[in-house]
């Protein structure tokens, strides 16, 4: 029998994990993990989990992480020898298309003027916009990076992305790779969505020499990691007046701090990391799918490249 | 040499068209018409247009209208010979999508709390949308219904149709088909997005009978015509709480007198008729190129059948 044992954060969470993963595969032995647990397991399935459980498992034959993002995984406790895979999508890429979606609608349209309008009774009609005014510049070109593309070109965006290593487009989406063509990217971008994974590369990727690059009058929406952001960086540029605003969905310490500055500033739009909620069953019917092929020997996607940190 | 003649309800849009067809084929004689015009022309490009042109004008081998709807042609006047054709995009569907969505994000996701929460620093995850809870039925299935239908299914959301004839499904929309399965498409509507024409059939469709058929706690976009709604039910129906909000862009009258209760209510959102602008060179090259086929002999689409007025 495969012993599979479930380690998140919070208790509550790990114990309707359990219950799921029973569902799915009865024939499972789904254990919630404490330290000294006396079982050892095949599998392990992680939320932020505890460096212990690697520790006292290192006869795991895999590690599935229950997000796209691997970056509250501390590696250097896992041995080399444990593939670690990662969700690539369990639902959220829709939901982060649609959030992108939103902000870039902040961006674009007037709908923010014409609540102040109707607050008047006041019929005016204001300059529409220009799609091709607002290129979309997307980084990170991932299952949610693509999915959120594909939504924007559909709208009528020109859409561009920044991925690692050069390759073919394949959907019309001008790629432009590498830190050689960052500044080009940046530069052909006015809606600029960040998606990427967070990594040593990345932190603090979005810092004062790289907005001010973005074309005049740009905005940025975060959705992928806090540190990705140098805030006082972004908060400056958008005061010299840059960047028109931005929607920020992800932060250094979260909750925000009630105190930052983020919160009450004119153009900036504050949401409490939502805009790609892990769903339980699509992430998990996701996760189990992958298990199941990967104890039958069969090839899958989503190994985490422990250099590259996703 | 092909005579055009320009008839829109404004004189300086008029030159305007005059201008932009000229440059499109030099080789059309494009005159803007006004009453008492003495040369007879094969082609009219029309907007609103007044009956006199097409008393005047019986030699009229096509009238090309600029918009989508054919609601302001007064086709008593025009002789039964000659056909009448309408714009079946010219730009207008791709922003109306995006209009759509802005209406389907007012009603499922939590920015506007958010927003409310972020006016108090506070930080706290509401309950995320579930996307399967919120059905969307479009009312009119052509080149706009059906981009619309696109946009929000490619965010995730079951998307069905109100056609008026029946027909296959071809893109995993549910259609339902004339009078008689109104009912099943209205139980079946969460959020009811209208894109009609106007015709005798469909005026005053959106009235207390059909609104309270709809799922509770619903929400009705309106994209297509004021008279589509009967503005009292509306607000009845809301005020009882079957409905949860209405975004609605076109009135009976427009501009929306300034005492007329759509603007102070605290669940109807109210835009000045923007969803879909016809923006000029789309439309001009759309009816451009229609008119060249049709004048060439070929067969060209959109061609308004007067029964049923569009």
């Amino acid at each position: 029998m495969t012993t599979v044992l479930i380690a998140v954060d919070k208790p509550k969470s790990a114990q309707e994990w359990v219950r799921i993963f029973k569902e799915l595969q009865p024939d499972w032995n789904v254990l919630e993990w404490s330290a000294g647990l006396a079982e050892k397991a095949e599998i392990a399935i992680v939320w932020r989990p505890d460096a212990q459980l690697f520790i006292e498992q290192p006869q795991l034959k895999a590690v599935f992480n229950m997000g796209a993002g691997v970056d509250a995984i501390q590696f250097e406790h896992i041995p080399e020898s444990i593939p670690v895979y990662r969700v690539e999508d369990g639902g959220m890429a829709v939901q982060m298309a649609e959030y992108a979606i939103y902000g870039v609608l902040q961006a674009t349209q007037r709908f923010a003027p014409y609540l102040e309008l109707q607050k008047q009774s006041q019929w005016q009609v204001l300059r529409p916009v220009q799609r091709e005014q607002w290129p979309v510049g997307i980084m990170g070109y991932g299952q949610i990076g693509q999915r959120v593309a594909q939504s924007l070109t559909a709208l009528g965006y020109p859409v561009s992305a920044w991925v690692r290593t050069a390759r073919p487009s394949t959907d019309g989406v001008k790629l432009y790779a590498g830190p050689d063509q960052l500044d080009d990217f940046l530069h052909a971008t006015r809606i600029l969505i960040n998606v990427l994974p967070l990594t040593p590369e990345t932190r603090g990727i979005l810092n004062k020499d790289n907005l001010v690059k973005l074309q005049a009058q740009s905005y940025l929406i975060n959705m992928a990691r806090g540190p990705h952001v140098v805030d006082q960086d972004l908060i400056d540029v958008m005061d010299q007046g840059h960047l028109s605003g931005a929607l920020l969905d992800v932060f250094h310490q979260e909750p925000l701090d009630a105190t930052h500055p983020f919160w009450q500033h004119p153009s900036i739009l504050v949401t409490p990391h939502i805009s790609g909620v892990s769903l339980r069953w699509p992430t998990a019917k996701h996760i189990h799918e992958k298990a199941v092929a990967f104890l039958a020997g069969q090839p899958i996607t989503g190994l985490v490249q422990r250099q590259r940190m996703y």
